[in-house]
């Protein structure tokens, strides 16, 4: 009872997936919850009073939430099939790339998604060379982690499944084989590891989604025009 | 040689006090690199060349960039007087609070110095709030990390002299002993301690930066309209 592992999280959510993968790739059997995000349960609102926000990972009744904190409490509770090097040099590496994935690229290519106009155009450039940037930290290695999945291949989870359907849904491109190879084999390598496919959503179901929230969004546009 | 440290820094960046309270902390000595933010040397762009910003600390030749992945390989490399807990579910709470005080606290306070009418109001409002979620974590201790000064405290630091200083600049009242009795009884038990107060910078030179700056940033406004 005191070990039990449970993640409360959303099935389109790339911050959520990312819990998912660090467990499985420990083999850290776990209760999934899947909330609903309009109407959050009392306990999400317990757990996590300041963000009120999945994921989250309640380990022998104690939450943690932050996919990135969350990240780091299972490296270092479940210490087998690390997903960070031993040395600090390389650990301070793959954060240092962690972070600039998630207060870089996710936000300006969310953004570049639903802008409009010059300023999509300008969006989609700095999401362009925010991948090229992540490409040239790539280079020749098979993972970010080297031979394995680590820390940042699970931060750049997004860039499977997540971007090739937003960006059907936005009518755009911004990342594929001919614009960044390196990334974009990195991406189908990473989509096609046992740990991580069972954790990705059915890509027709994140399709009407991410459809639906569209047309959410421009219902509201076209009611406040 | 190999085990030489240098932080480059600028005197008016808490983020970069963060690093050398941490190495103060741990009594590590190191040399600190001042930089001119509008003519940034071709060290520090070299070291850091995705961000180009201030802290970076070099150890041994090798730079790391962005105060709490600095923060975090301070603690990984010199383990005396530890800032982080040795409890996995301890440590997660400390990267938690520190993660809340970089996205939300810091850049709304920041905000709400700097904008006008209605959104002022309202970006007071909301930094009141995060204070007094700090205040509760806070509660009883003496410091964040217990009875001695840890992550989250040191990513606090901007609380200390800062925050006082920046109040008085933008005119208008966040943080003060009425407001947040239990914050700021921590800030003065902070900004007193031996590691800390040598790396504060003088109050009335800090007065004076920021009230050029506000000049600085009236002027373009004017010179917009």
């Amino acid at each position: 009872m005191a070990e039990e592992v449970k993640v409360f999280g959303r099935w389109t959510s790339p911050f959520c997936c990312r819990v998912e993968i660090a467990l499985r790739l420990k083999g850290v059997p776990y209760e999934y919850i899947e909330e609903d995000l309009s109407n959050k349960s009392p306990l999400l609102l317990e757990y996590n009073p300041v963000h009120k926000k999945v994921p989250v990972l309640v380990h022998g009744g104690k939450p943690i939430a932050e996919s990135l904190v969350v990240l780091e409490y299972i490296e270092e509770t479940w210490r087998r099939n690390p997903i960070l090097p031993e040395d600090p040099h390389r650990r301070a590496m793959a954060r240092f790339w962690t972070k600039f994935i998630d207060e870089k690229c996710m936000p300006i290519m969310w953004k570049s998604l639903w802008s409009e106009g010059e300023m999509q155009l300008k969006l989609m450039e700095e999401t362009k060379e925010n991948l090229s940037i992540l490409e040239r930290e790539l280079n020749s290695k098979k993972f970010f982690g080297g031979n394995s999945i680590g820390l940042v291949d699970i931060a750049a989870s997004f860039l499977s499944c997540w971007t090739e359907v937003l960006q059907e849904v936005a009518g755009i491109s911004l990342f594929g084989e001919a614009k960044h190879p390196i990334l974009f084999k990195w991406a189908n390598e990473f989509m096609s590891s046992d740990a991580v496919k069972v954790c990705l959503p059915p890509k027709d179901e994140l399709l009407s989604h991410f459809r639906a929230m569209k047309e959410g969004m421009s219902a509201t546009k076209a009611g406040q025009n």
